[in-house]
């Protein structure tokens, strides 16, 4: 198979400092759509276009952020050989049992280098209609209410060892590295692009002293159009917004990046080739990282470096 | 790793009628990049934004049509298996050397069920430049020069043994099947889309009594805009149009149909949604067909049914 | 002042087949906004974006067609000037009192040489909220509902002796041709384009045998990408297209035509150049009327030249 | 005639240190047409569409800035016509003969109530193709050469006594006010749009105590895609940007604002309403220009309120 492994993104779990607030926010200015709420009191969402059950999971907490993002693997001998993998290669994992989170399967979880939780699972509901597999309309009214992504695409955090992460990435859980930011001097790295499929990433990672952080949960839109309608949302609904519209040099992609009701940065964006595995990774300078972050305005924001969650 | 096996359409090789027509249609109009001849006449393409060295190779004949259809799979080690896999599955293979095409390594060769020569490569020279892979800008002056597709995305093969390609491609190439059309009253498949990739597809096939026919060969652009474009350069060198401006209703692609000067049919398109190998596939029913291919006009144009070459 | 005399398009009363099935179309489908009914049970519409009190009514009839197209003029001192104007160029002129028609001024109503009846007014009740004139936002949740355009913007209509329109609008209403189509041999005029402003078009005519006909009302999108969504609404709903999406070479406007329930043809476009009454009109000879047409496809569809109502 | 007056913004002459490094990167950035040079040295340049001889005109100066903007009225008739009205209304006029300017007739100048330079002149020589007159292309190759706008659009000016400018244009020059900025507290105006066509504004002007600044000369473009490819190619050429790619809240249209070689601020736009002199303005009060400035962001950048040539 052509595909193996770590297949995609699976789900975020975020703490907000508001539950129903939050909620209100992920479903009508996000657009995404509740799928359930479990006795723990987490409230779970899908896009409209995702087949799978969640790929958002909200817990009210004290102070907002990121509990563990997952991804899904192929099936459950993938599953085994990964985490059988994962010992092997010294990372300590533990199981949490399918249906602890709404229509998903067990799961492993690992702390990373960066330290965070990381987790795979092999199974999640699927709740897709029918209407959406025998001749589907291209779009629905559910993908007009609100930003209304097709799905959340992937992560952004920080914390300090992203060589580990990369070396854990790509030596034991398939992943191979886009592009990535470098110092000028020491040719250290500072952001790492990593991805698991043809899309330019599926998770990345910056530097940053503290671990464990959030810098953003990110959103694929269909078109530049529909990033500045993104805009617009959040600006009727008096959504902060942190950067853009504006294009990323690192990928093309086009986004904006705003915030949530607890701080915790989203992006919303479209675009970014489509890339493989044998191709050399483009490299940034940091001296260029302006470029690589805001292409027209070649600005390094402040914010970008130092604001997480 | 995530991606193994054959990640991607690596080149097509057409027969053309004349070929310093056809060469002045691919650089000009098509706007790809002469990346050489070599000793047979054949001439070689990419491109601006493919690192590979040649995606399309034009070859002077009495017909038109396609000599073959090539994957790029891993590396040697994907060849030999693939190459072993298919043998035991009972398809006779020959390899062609090293450098019987140009920047192209030895190339494993078969004829499938419709009566098309696919080919699997692992090594293909790399002709990417450093500003490309230093901070490179999102676009270059080449990429609007002619239509400047992105890449050759993937080929539309007419012939009559379908299901025994969808046999081959996914139980011995791992490809999956995200779409495909049926007979409303025998469920017999009419047309199939194939992925080894998150691509909606890197190869289709529809049934058609002559074996060995090529539909069209699809050319990847960034948006919606640069098909309308597209579409008015066409227009500009008076290339005839068969389809569009206009939608897929599978795939949910943007798309225009043309031909080049010996007739073989092109596209040129963008969008189409990301898929995964655990999904089940869309089915259209023959009925719906005309919404499958123009949606808007809900139209089954009759030229798609019936002009080969 | 610099925008004198007539200043725009104000409404095209429509003869439908079925008033509510045609209600239904126009409020869901086009997505305009039901603005009133009047006692011989006329049903009035606006777009989401125009202040005039309606731009469209809908009469009950055994036949398709248009009563009539009307223009507000700037004020009542223009509509008489130009009352005047008419009669002593040999034009008979009618009134129509306040009130006859919801929201509505006095009218003026005359018959033009292609045997359509046109109507001026000064005054039509402006329905825009203060939410509009007041820091408003770029767009409404109106905006998404159905195709939604931004208003009326003008109307083909077919009839004998264009010459006697454009002679009439350019002689006495101060109406410019910004380009018109020609017979190769003799020169005489197939169809011309006619703006009292800086659209490319505020109502256009094409010779045909028939007096009277309605080839077309034009609704405004704001991109080629709202032109796709409408006609993807159109499939979902089971709307006929006719043409497009394409772009008409005359006015480079990009284009979707399609019919009402009762055969209506109405258009739904985005662009066309802005012009002044300075400029040479653009000449297209009849037998490039296909890319004037259809500019893609450089096609003269037959159904353009034929299906009026 | 509907279109009579002043029909649209004619040209700006701009001050700028270093000549040939502007017209480097008014040809070559912007993608403006160089269409002469006059005996005094000035440059002039016209974009790939326009049909005037000149819309931009460059002289070499130790500061930078603007020497006059000026609009091409309807006719002879109504420059004399129009002199004598400013006359009458008390403002000093001055004669430029024709020749003066190249491609550009007798001149009438006057000095507004915000210290800036106004012109009018009724004649300018056509340079438009045959090509560009008989079955056009919707675009030509030089409309993908640098930014390529397809006209120069309006300009927005700083000085003092705007409700001088307000009065002036709209009771002698026929202008009306589609938006306007107002203090919260005492309805004092702080910017107006001003319009003598269609168009959301042909000029606007806000409150500054210096006179005679010059803000920005704006560009207009097709597309929010084509807003973004001017920021991509403002990067290319390491062009300095001040605000965007964006939203305005005012107008709706989308932008980008940078800055020429000389610290000049250009805009690149795209859409924007069409309005007519019957509609009540849209007022903003001050405290919600940071929405009329920046929709997305809602925000109000120092540098747009501050820094002037």
């Amino acid at each position: 198979m052509a595909i193996t492994g770590v297949t995609r993104p699976g789900h975020a779990q975020l703490r907000v400092l508001d539950l129903e607030q939050s909620v209100e926010f992920y479903k009508n200015v996000m657009g995404l759509v509740e799928t359930g709420r479990d006795a723990q009191g987490r409230v779970y969402f899908k896009t409209w276009d995702e087949r799978d059950h969640n790929s958002l999971v909200l817990r009210q907490a004290d102070q907002a952020g990121i509990d563990h993002f997952a991804f899904k693997v192929l099936d459950r001998a993938t599953l085994e050989r990964l985490d059988s993998d994962l010992r092997a290669y010294g990372v300590a994992t533990e199981r949490r049992p399918a249906g602890d989170m709404l229509g998903t399967g067990e799961r492993v979880r690992f702390e990373i280098p960066t330290g965070h939780i990381i987790e795979l699972f092999a199974e999640k509901e699927f709740v897709v209609g029918r209407d959406r597999l025998v001749n589907p309309t291209p779009w629905t009214p559910q993908s007009e209410h609100g930003i209304a992504p097709l799905r959340m695409d992937h992560a952004l955090l920080y914390g300090p060892d992203i060589d580990g992460n990369v070396k854990l990435f790509t030596e034991v859980l398939g992943f191979t590295m886009p592009e990535y930011v470098e110092h000028d001097d020491d040719g250290s790295k500072i952001a790492v692009w990593l991805t698991c499929s043809n899309k330019a990433h599926d998770i990345a990672f910056a530097r940053f002293p503290e671990p464990g952080k959030l810098h953003h949960v990110s959103y694929l839109l269909e078109s530049w159009e529909k990033v500045l309608r993104a805009g617009d949302i959040c600006s009727m609904h008096d959504v902060k917004l942190d950067i853009g519209p504006t294009r990323h040099g690192i990928t093309r992609g086009t986004t904006i990046y705003a915030f949530d009701p607890s701080g915790n940065r989203f992006e919303t964006f479209c675009g970014g080739y489509q890339c493989y595995p044998d191709w050399e990774p483009i490299r940034w300078p940091l001296s260029e990282l302006g470029a690589g972050l805001d292409y027209p305005q070649r600005k390094l924001h402040e914010s970008f470096l130092t604001v997480v969650t």
